[in-house]
């Protein structure tokens, strides 16, 4: 689960590293066994089992074991979430950007006065 | 500046603080002076510019002293950079969705063969 504030803070955290994000990319694919995630990595097995827990602890990757394999899939509310927060910040952005636009655009003096017959 | 994988994990890191999160949510909406900025918080002044600074050295802020007034205005590259990473991982969330929801539609064992004439 992502719930405010503090949610939002730990997702990003947990993005915080490259190695996390690329287990996040590897796990939009599909869900995948631990001895699978840390195959492409030149860090330790237990290494890539600690930056698997900081992305279970905030909620981005889930896991389950069936006798000795260990299988994670993501849970992507908490990318959302994320992204939904980036998305309100870049359309008020937007918002302001099409405001100044529409003030440099606008004559700031008004209809010309000698134009009044 | 926000380039490649580092720039990234710095962008994430500054996010990962609901001050700083207000602090770019404030800065969304126009420039403004430190002192302003440093207004609606709890925290000190001080506290207040040390997010400002973590903001800055990720390249989300930039700030210009004039006077004795201090004002900063966001940079959204490192806001769009943090947005397309995690929308590229929706889009591929969202082709495995649609993968695996045409398989389950598809039958699997084709068209009955009891149908051939």
């Amino acid at each position: 689960m992502v719930d405010g504030v503090e949610g939002l803070d730990r997702v990003f955290q947990a993005l915080a590293d490259s190695t996390r994000r690329e287990l996040v990319e590897r796990l939009v694919r599909g869900p995948a066994a631990v001895s699978e995630l840390a195959g492409p990595f030149a860090v330790s097995l237990s290494a890539v089992m600690q930056h698997l827990q900081v992305l279970q602890d905030c909620g981005l990757v889930r896991s389950e074991k069936h006798g000795r394999v260990r299988t994670c899939r993501l849970e992507p509310a908490g990318l959302r979430a994320a992204q939904e927060w980036l998305g309100a910040q870049r359309t008020d952005w937007e918002h302001r950007l099409d405001r100044l636009g529409g003030f440099l655009t606008d004559d700031p003096a008004g209809p010309d006065p000698g134009s009044t017959a």
